[in-house]
């Protein structure tokens, strides 16, 4: 353990005629001994406050060390060491940013704070956004919004953790390759096209001043790398939080959001992939879609035989919309209890009145009016039910992909890590009906929760966390599908419930012929 | 040999579906075997112009790469390597600024351009600008007038070949210690109070920009250190230039302005001392005083019995001053020829005619008006002859009380090294006459230039000099003469021509009595 920055307690001789080394000089010799003999550098625009404040506290104190790639830093010196060093740790995502504020000292989470992505205002999805920052102003306003939002965060866990945010002494960041270009104002144009190259896998730390962010000028920004356009530091974090890269067993990781990231390995070896998994799993797009959060249907129950419907929401109150666990949980329970046919389709006769008729087609209820929160009904359309099919599709076609590629099946697995607010919430005895997870034990998937932030968190305290995710980048193989025939042949295959070929789900009844 | 920028040939393998890195991990890994191994850190401000000027030439060309003390950095790229990589050396004075474009490819002198130090308005000499610094703006002042004038000189040197000031891709500073925190807008009240301690000795290269410098922005600041605040970093590169730090023989080395500077020593041992000499030795206060320029008297005879006089003038034309050397061979003539006693004071009815009054008192003529480039006599005055005599002998009590310290004698020096104006316009022998220097073999004694400016260019084109001047200031002990009582004594001693004990100057004519 090597926190990002440190707070190291030093106590010089003062100047005197028989001593004449400057300041700073006497600073970084008294520092050397707790820095491996490592010289720390002053940036300029520390040097006279650093020499001041540590003259001005008696020559004796705590000096403040960034720890970079490069070296270490010395950027401030405090009367003492102070009670707690805060850091934020962050979860850059595409809709949504999920931040903790972590005391360097004892690791401890101090707050916790979340926020909608504010350039959904410019774009829902990525690659709209892509298309914007190609506009006149468009780079620098995606940018300006994304560092707004993250001051707003930093802003709101200083005031949960009753600092000012200007004590923030350091930040990581966790998200996709997109995402990273947007934060760092660097030009995304080629991430979209063919070959799909980001300007920049694994950013230099830089500091906080120069981005504009509210916590500490010389705070350091410590980015997350990437091994590819879809592959990004967020799917780095998953690796440092699963552990995937230090186990002798061969495991796979994936994470679902609108695209899904895929990779499997070893310590030995890492092999990766990503594809567009449509954003219906984020239940972003349904028409009653909504993020994991109060009100969502998060889990569905349909007798198969009854075809009676029980549902749960986040926080127990009157559903106003359904996330991706429930939609999944649904159409499981659809599929086997033969209201929809193997390929996604609402069967009328048997939905009976569960059906209605809306402005984009037909409905299935799940939620009357007089239940819901805002007398609406909460249901799925067959708009919704084919995007999911699409999604399920792409995502068992990318894991058969990538597995099929090392050479593996999927009983080899030693595990699946699952992450996300996904992991965290499907049930994955419902996806496999689905034929979106593969027919394995229930006991090999486990959910590894936000990894994202888990890995910015391993990251601010651990050293070794940081070398290894910058060794890791270099070690994995990354697979492009976007070009790969392989997988549109697999896609197709998956297009049915729960595949084409049944016999790879032998735990899921099978309706032929309906 | 290593620049401390230098222009890298790299061509690598454009981005393909096959190999998706990043564009600036595609450089780093193209650049690695030239840089043996090493990554460099891209500094935040150039990500996005490096990533997009790679891409623009075809990931093909030359990546400007800075070598520092913490690593090398990667600041720009062009489509190919130019022909010259100007850099400038400046050598910082108190009243003057001397510059050189140094191309960092051939190590060939582009330009060359001095000018006067525009902080002179707020204070001819150093303390008088320390104290104007504590006033309210007094640093921000003195800091920009320096700034800008670095900024003319920059803007004179690249007109003059011919080239954008911004094209200037490195700056190496080689001034006192004063002036350096000027530079770097560091505070100086300590400089001049018991125990006389800098802020910084050795401050870590900046960025150009950083210090609002019309140069390249990204283009490294490289600033000689210091070993205290009356021992800059002009010294420094005295060491670099004599090469003092690295012969079996002992030597010395003297460095005279307002301030004399001494260094004793070989490549086992480093010992040094400064002290006021008092701005008579460079002619900046004597009433005609003037630096060596065209109008300046360098040289006077006097013959002994005629007492005739006859002068040179630098350009030889008509004479406006007298500079420093001018000044040693008048009095040194003065003292020969029994026109002064061995107090320096003038006596009346040798020099006859030659007196004149003046409104400060009695004035010795050099050049009647009759010959003068304004009409108005070429003269010293006594009060200027007083000011002489204590830089004489503060000058020898410096010396003396180093060798002491030391537990040699002058002859067993292998060289006395002479820096800058004072080193290249004065006759040893005339020095020795007054018991300003030691009575050695002439042939001890060797000028070496401007030592400052050929230090600053050393450290541009050498990166062993970089490193060098970083080990040296821990090798050179320090003598803090002004609470030094040996050195008072001495001074008395020194009060006279050439000494009070004449036989230390066996070489000179004592006029007994007189």
């Amino acid at each position: 353990m090597n926190a990002i920055v440190s707070a190291l307690a030093v106590e010089v001789l003062p100047p005197s005629l028989k001593d004449n080394t400057g300041d700073l000089d006497r600073l970084k010799k008294g520092l050397a001994a707790q820095l491996a003999g490592q010289m720390p550098l002053v940036p300029f625009s520390r040097l006279a406050k650093v020499a001041d404040r540590f003259r001005a506290a008696g020559f004796k104190g705590a000096a403040i060390v960034n720890d970079l790639a490069g070296g270490c830093e010395l950027v401030d010196f405090l009367a003492e060491v102070p009670p707690v060093l805060p850091a934020m740790a962050l979860d850059l995502g595409t809709t949504h940013l999920e931040a903790q504020l972590i005391d360097l000292l004892s690791g401890e989470v101090l707050a916790r704070a979340d926020l909608e992505n504010g350039q959904i205002r410019y774009g829902a999805d990525i690659l709209t956004r892509i298309h914007f920052a190609a506009k006149d102003d468009g780079l620098a306003v995606l940018h300006n919004e994304i560092i707004a939002c993250i001051n707003r965060l930093a802003g709101e866990l200083a005031a949960a953790a009753n600092l000012p945010v200007a004590q923030v002494r350091a930040l990581s960041v966790s998200g996709n390759t997109t995402m990273v270009h947007f934060f760092l104002k660097l030009d995304p144009h080629h991430l979209c096209r063919e070959p799909y190259i980001p300007m920049v896998n694994a950013p230099d730390p830089c500091r906080a001043g120069e981005l504009g962010l509210a916590i500490h000028s010389a705070a350091p920004v410590f980015m997350l790398p990437s091994v590819g356009s879809y592959f990004g530091g967020d799917l780095i974090s998953g690796i440092l939080a699963s552990r995937l890269d230090q186990q002798e067993h061969t495991s796979m990781l994936i994470d679902v959001g609108t695209n899904a990231e895929v990779i499997v390995g070893n310590s030995e070896w890492l092999i990766a992939c990503a594809g567009a998994a449509g954003p219906a799993l984020e239940g972003g797009v349904a028409r009653m879609g909504m993020r994991a959060g109060p009100g969502a249907i998060e889990h569905i129950k349909i007798d198969p035989d009854s075809r009676a419907i029980s549902y749960s929401t986040i926080g127990g109150g009157r559903p106003k919309g359904i996330c991706g666990s429930g939609i999944i949980d649904l159409v499981a329970g659809l599929y086997l209890s033969q209201q929809i046919d193997i390929r996604g389709k609402l069967r009328r006769e048997a939905c009976g009145e569960r059906l209605i008729e809306g402005r984009e087609g037909v409905l299935f209820v799940v939620a009357p009016a007089a239940e819901s929160l805002d007398g609406e009904p909460v249901a799925l359309g067959q708009v919704d039910l084919d995007a999911l099919m699409r999604s399920k599709a792409a995502m068992y076609a990318i894991l058969t992909t990538l597995i099929n590629q090392v050479g593996l099946s999927f009983e080899q697995l030693h595990r699946i890590y699952v992450a996300g607010a996904f992991g965290r919430h499907i049930d994955p005895r419902q996806a496999i009906v689905l034929g979106m997870l593969p027919d394995l034990p229930l006991a090999t998937y486990e959910p590894v929760g936000n990894s994202s932030l888990a890995g910015a968190r391993q990251v601010l305290l651990d050293k070794e966390a940081r070398l290894r995710c910058c060794a890791l980048i270099k070690k994995i193989t990354y697979i492009e599908l976007n070009v790969n025939q392989e997988f549109m042949i697999r896609f197709s295959g998956s297009r049915f419930i729960p595949h084409t070929d049944h016999t790879l789900f032998p735990s899921v009844p099978y309706f032929e012929g309906e």
